[in-house]
């Protein structure tokens, strides 16, 4: 059976705009595959309503999962939630349940529970909520998709509250041998053992390093035995 | 008038798979910004041919400028140059052009140009070449598509190669202000400051830090009056 499949979106214009380094996809993509859940496509987009509507309704029809990260704060440029209620027509209010867990997280430090602050409790109809072991504020499944917060400790806390309850396949295994040649050189035997194993996947990623050139070929599958049995003639083509 | 609109397509199983971390889309965010041109997606891709060629034709009729990386080696999984004339209802072949800069570059070093180099050499029909001054092998754009490299020295060449020739807008002004003080607090003053400026973007970006929140609060937009004016009645609003 093959793996089951998945999509990340990453929501914020402080991604595109440059100011911000993105971490979290390289975060999920490493738990994904760890899972054996197959990430097939990333995509990043602004804090726009319809931008979300549209990368959320596209990604959900094709995908097994869809993993969200940011916009789900208290400020006005928070506009994840709503904008995923409104992709699958679904009704969106302040909920008792996420307010009763922001409630008891505020009442701790004395913070009012203000109407900024519950704008964190508007959760989707029907959606269940991720627990938020770092912050409090949830996030929420509806459907096929998974919507979480931006900040790093908190989108990993959230990762880790929801990646037990899925059912992957088989771990992406990855073995990698440094070739000190030339791609050019590297590419005729490369292409050869990928054809003769169509049931993985061969990447050759080259480096220069002190005017001398290389490649680092990478083996992936889920197949263990085979993983092995293709890096054995891999290192016999290039000994 | 409004900005040029850009969309960027990193292509690689290495990406997808969490094993590298992605840089290229970080550093082509900072010099859009700074060209003027207002970077609205990103896709990260998997080297699969009709994954690239459908990411390809929706991006490219939804913005004036779209930007690959990965993908133009020579080895068999470098495939983004056949997808992108598909895409495009393009023949490809390896072009006289493209054969003389990699005969060139080979013969400095006396490197065989042999078959998989020579896959280098393979541009669309009716693209024209973008110079690659760190390893010789060309990009190439097709429409309004610019195919480069992935590997982050080439990557980084070929956007200076690029960029020059496309016309920007005013550049992206970004300001920012740390505010010592919970989002739940800095939210409602933030949102009435982003209704009186609808031209500018405002965000904020929580952290916590000794156990104190606060957030960086972000002020980007083309028109610099308007973004000084907003910071004054944000310091203001924050003292």
């Amino acid at each position: 059976m093959p793996n089951p499949t998945a999509a990340m979106i990453v929501i914020g214009d402080e991604i595109l705009s440059g100011r911000t380094r993105d971490s979290n996809m390289y975060h999920l993509a490493g738990k994904l595959a760890e899972a054996g859940i197959d990430l097939k496509e990333v995509r990043m987009i602004s804090d726009d309503h319809d931008a979300i509507v549209g990368a959320v309704q596209e990604v959900s029809a094709r995908y097994d999962h869809v993993f969200t990260s940011g916009g789900i704060g208290p400020t006005h440029d928070d506009i994840t939630a709503d904008s995923i209620a409104a992709a699958f027509g679904r009704g969106i209010d302040v909920r008792d349940d996420a307010r009763a867990i922001l409630a008891a997280h505020y009442a701790k430090s004395g913070t009012e529970l203000n109407t900024a602050r519950l704008r964190m409790a508007r959760i989707p109809d029907g959606a269940a909520l991720i627990e938020n072991p770092v912050s409090a504020a949830p996030g929420f499944k509806l459907e096929n998709v998974h919507v979480m917060a931006g900040v790093p400790s908190v989108f990993h806390a959230m990762v880790e509250s929801v990646l037990p309850g899925l059912t992957g396949g088989a771990p992406l295994i990855s073995r990698s041998l440094r070739v000190d040649r030339g791609e050019g050189d590297i590419a005729e035997p490369l292409g050869a053992l990928a054809r003769a194993y169509p049931m993985l996947s061969m990447g050759s990623y080259p480096f220069q390093k002190d005017g001398k050139y290389g490649a680092h070929v990478v083996i992936r599958g889920s197949d263990a035995v085979a993983v092995d049995a293709a890096l054995v003639e891999l290192k016999a083509a290039f000994p």
